[in-house]
């Protein structure tokens, strides 16, 4: 009986270690882990448990086996993973009106806690964000719009709603505003959404997030229906 | 490689079709699986292969292998174990604050969306919640009260929202409630936040969650810092 446990709990320890190593950003999304024979030795375990601890971490969506390529990582984390395998079965809108619930919540604990700092990150990619669009390019754009909503997120100072927001909506973002274009509203909702945080305005902060998410509406409703 | 493949798809069969058990409750929370030798038959399965699909579902926080005892259901899902885990690590000001972004947008949507049927139900666990409320039966007050909020919830019509309300705040939802008493200004705010959603006046219904969020920071605040 014990012996079982003790396998269970290496298989377990195995696991975490590598869940640890892929949060720390030792194996990046995307990337191959290193061959087993090379993991057997780091981590002194036999190829059974080795095996047993990928598969887990296959079930749980962070890990894929691409048979005769490798193991590569697919997700940050058991969050990530889960989150991304829920959110891809929900609809545009579903996903539009989660993200209205956090970005009010955000813009309004920003508005409260905001420092100096993360003000000036906000206006960093605002900045990024107006250079893209006079450059025209819009993958880089929307990284940085992606990056200002999370700059903004983490000014909540809520750790909980940091983690969901980015789990949540990290590869979505990508889809939504690809659909519409850079343009000059846009980066007039960044300006004052901003101001708003910076003058720690809730009210009107919250009118912003109001504002993009209706028209991000508007342009996926006739497609997607209500 | 071929029988590789097949092995690992057998032991994800196996796992999926436990979780989907698990889902439709024909195995239901603190309830026990059926031992080993029942397993493999009614799946069809070797010894090695059942144990790690279980492993695979321990992993993930879905079960619980008690030495000796058996081997018991702790979670709904994948997203709720998970949920859980993320829930556990998490301040009870951090939870009030998600608890009032996913409020804010369920009241806004059901104010939308509800039908007579949604109503009669929030009416039910109204109810309920005064009953429990006279008796002095704060437990059954709790899970009418949660009951009542999970069915404002599931008249947003948004299946995102309503799941990650359900797996959110499922066990936390006992601890806020326990630390405040059951009062008449609880009953008073669950008949307005109803009727609100009735006439379907948004911005009444917003004005009743802002006040009770309101209400368990002020509870919660001295105890936690902020």
């Amino acid at each position: 009986m014990i012996q079982k446990l003790q396998k269970k709990s290496l298989v377990e320890q195995v696991a975490s270690q590598i869940q640890e190593m892929i949060q720390e950003g030792v194996w990046q999304i995307g990337g191959r882990l290193p061959n087993e024979a090379d993991l057997m030795e780091q981590f002194g375990v036999s190829r059974n448990t080795l095996r047993e601890a990928i598969r887990a971490l296959v079930h749980v969506g962070l890990l894929e086996v691409k048979q005769g390529d490798g193991t590569f990582v697919i997700a940050t984390s058991e969050l990530n993973a889960v989150l991304q395998n829920r959110i891809q079965k929900a609809t545009v809108l579903e996903i539009l009106e989660m993200r209205h619930a956090l970005d009010r919540e955000a813009v309004s604990l920003a508005c409260l806690r905001r420092t100096e700092n993360d003000l000036k990150r906000m206006v960093k990619y605002r900045n990024q964000c107006l250079q893209f669009t006079a450059e025209n390019n819009l993958e880089k754009f929307v990284e940085a719009d992606w990056q200002l909503h999370q700059a903004i997120a983490a000014a909540s100072y809520n750790p909980l709603l940091i983690d969901m927001y980015a789990h949540l909506f990290e590869e979505i973002q990508m889809s939504i505003t690809s659909t519409t274009e850079m343009n000059d509203a846009n980066g007039a909702g960044h300006k004052d959404l901003i101001l708003a945080i910076h003058n720690q305005d809730a009210a009107s902060a919250v009118h912003c997030v109001d504002m993009y998410i209706s028209h991000f509406k508007q342009i996926i409703i006739p497609k997607n229906g209500d």
